[in-house]
């Protein structure tokens, strides 16, 4: 089999998943006798639908090696989910035709659970419709909620992210605490598993060190119960670091940010569970609190990337092709663990249907007793996947990260609307 | 003149204030002929009056190592501002006596605008009381606004976070603008001054890059016209990228982030800048919106410190010694610029009486033609604030940050209630 390769990336973007990006890019040119061009589509699946394939061939050497290091999704992503075979017959054929058209033979979707799904409806299209197609999913979502595989790429630097940054606001508070901010609310992503939450708990050890509370969304929040615990922190240590997810919810099942209001001028408040917890922090037990909402930040954090992560994020790209050239169809190449300390891991390949749809959320016996943070277990899992710093190169201060050219392969096809 | 040296820290804490203590201990052990000890006042002021002088020699050389690169304020800080000579004589002769009673002949006060204040008091009430004591005021804050020094220690490394910080997000928002959040807005610090908002103009250059919008605290917001920048930027970039100063007004000069409510379950819904944007965009121009609050988490980004801010908190920490040893009294090492590219500063002597209760803000020709970005003049002066990476020691996947023993000295004299 000799053709094209089609790369896309989907859902949240992350730190690394361009790291796996570059890496299909030089691993398909060591197999140019093969692998004709690699095509990336542009913003995801909508780009692939629309006939909007990038040369990736067209970019330079120094780009594509400055890829690696660069946060984003440097072809452009989408939040575009594809429906059942049925719904969205249309959009499948498609796909087929554009494919067929591009003299596309390898389809690399680089997402979560969602993708993963895609990924293996279209393969059972292209057998449908006789195309000779290799599907292959790629591992990647900072909410670490794949399953079969130990972790996601993406996952293990907005891990070192969260839990560097609630180390660093912590030394903050204890030095203001006497005088001024006694409790920090730190809100992470999250909205139903809570496995960053979880990364910040290795910032510190037991109750007594920083975060001192994380609420999480698989834990129903109990608001009597958290505050008297915030109070008694606040009494033994003398200030108190929260982290909250965003996904948490109370008892009746809304959200903590579902609190929006509208303000003064008519506007909507946007709330979110960082603000919901302060305002309540505020209000009960008349602390001073700050709180901190990292939002984006803390997925594009390249610059406190973890080694370990990004290492992840290369190997299952490189396996990915390696799948690709060997035939297979329907699989994801994933990271399977050896061994804990010192970490020893390998890729293994899994069929997609094992990973579609499922959704890993924090097991039981990673929250420490009171719920209220990690469990030995839970660190002896996460501690290893922020171990590194793969720093980016700096120019005049800041990381040089790289724009693609993204230039685009003349159309065959006509329009389609997405 | 023999005897002890007394260090504080003031006001809100850096990623570099602790590099400044760092360069007093060590400065001063050179010259342990003259300086017998230094002493660093628990939680500032504060604890200088309640006699809570921690003992710094009695911390081991490893702890006093770490404390360079800590972020945070290892002896505690506070928000205490010691009113007239007048109002508050009884807090100034107090700090005399305490003074007197530990043999401190020298005090190094390490602040902003109203340390610098209070240090210029304390040295007039030594005079009055015939108590020989050198005061000398040391910089930091992260705003960026004593006068006379070119810049505070503190604020490159604010500034640097926040380049990087926007510049990432960005990668992000344009990654996901295609079908998903199409506007990204981040707060920053800077209630009066507009600097840390202005260091995030060097993530991009000019209209097209981010940040495309820039809300400064010297610049009254004009609702109508920032939407429809807005709507612009998203029109011909796809994506748009606003930096908010939490100090933002409206015309009738109430903060932004004064619109804070009430939620349907009776609590404040705390408020700020970069939430009420957001609610504007959503709801004026039907965009996708997400917003970051990045908080405690700017100024206490040590992982990501400026190296040019890092020896700027050191040489001010080791000049404080050498004019305390010279016999100077009322005065501040002041950073001064020799050149811009490539970058040459010294240290210089001011008096205190200079820079006291002096509010710096960013000249008006620092700010872009129409007002929602930095000049080249502005980069020019804020480029060499953010160069080089003083990147802390890491162990297992953290930076390794030290927590002192902070060992208090015997008391010699009654209580005092502050």
């Amino acid at each position: 089999m000799k053709g094209n390769l089609l790369y896309a990336q989907s859902g949240g973007v992350t730190a690394v998943i361009n790291a796996t990006a570059a890496a299909v890019i030089e691993t398909a040119r060591k197999h140019r006798g093969r692998i004709e061009k690699v095509l990336a589509a542009r913003n995801g699946i909508i780009g692939a639908l629309r006939e909007e394939l990038v040369d990736t061939y067209a970019e330079d050497w120094r780009s594509l090696k400055g890829l690696r290091h660069t946060p984003g999704g440097a072809f452009g992503s989408c939040r575009f989910k594809l429906k059942s075979l049925e719904a969205d017959r249309a959009h499948y054929e498609r796909l087929i035709e554009v494919c067929r058209a591009h003299d596309v033979r390898w389809l690399l979707y680089n997402g979560g659970n969602d993708s993963a799904d895609t990924s293996l409806k279209i393969s059972q299209v292209a057998e449908q419709l006789d195309y000779e197609l290799g599907v292959i999913g790629v591992p990647k979502t900072i909410d670490n909620d794949l399953a079969v595989t130990d972790n996601c790429p993406g996952f293990g630097s907005v891990a070192k992210y969260v839990a560097v940054s609630t180390l660093e606001a912590s030394f903050d508070v204890a030095a203001m605490a006497e005088s001024s901010t006694k409790v920090f609310v730190l809100e992470v992503m999250g909205r139903h598993a809570g496995w960053i939450a979880a990364a910040a708990g290795l910032a510190g050890r037991g109750h007594h060190e920083p975060p001192h509370l994380i609420l999480f969304p698989e834990k129903q929040f109990d608001e009597a119960d958290f505050l008297a615990r915030v109070r008694e922190t606040v009494e033994t240590v003398g200030w108190c670091t929260v982290v909250v997810s965003e996904g948490v919810r109370r008892p009746d099942g809304r959200f903590l940010a579902e609190s929006g209001t509208v303000d003064a001028f008519g506007h909507s408040q946007l709330g979110g569970a960082g603000a919901a917890v302060a305002g309540l922090v505020k209000d009960e037990l008349g602390l001073k609190v700050h709180f901190a909402v990292s939002d984006y930040l803390q997925r594009s954090a390249r610059h406190i990337a973890s080694a370990t992560d990004y290492y992840h994020a290369w190997a299952v790209g490189e396996a990915a092709v390696k799948y690709a050239l060997e035939g297979r169809s329907g699989v994801m190449p994933v990271i399977k663990r050896r061994a804990n300390r010192p970490y020893r891991w390998e890729i293994a390949e899994a069929p997609l249907s094992l990973v579609a749809n499922h959704e890993k959320t924090v097991p039981p016996d990673y929250f420490r007793e009171d719920g209220y943070g990690i469990s030995s277990k839970a660190r002896r899992y996460l501690e290893p996947l922020i171990q590194g710093e793969a720093y980016p190169e700096y120019r005049d201060g800041l990381p040089h990260y790289v724009k693609l050219r993204n230039r685009l392969v003349r159309k065959r096809l006509g329009e389609y609307d997405v």
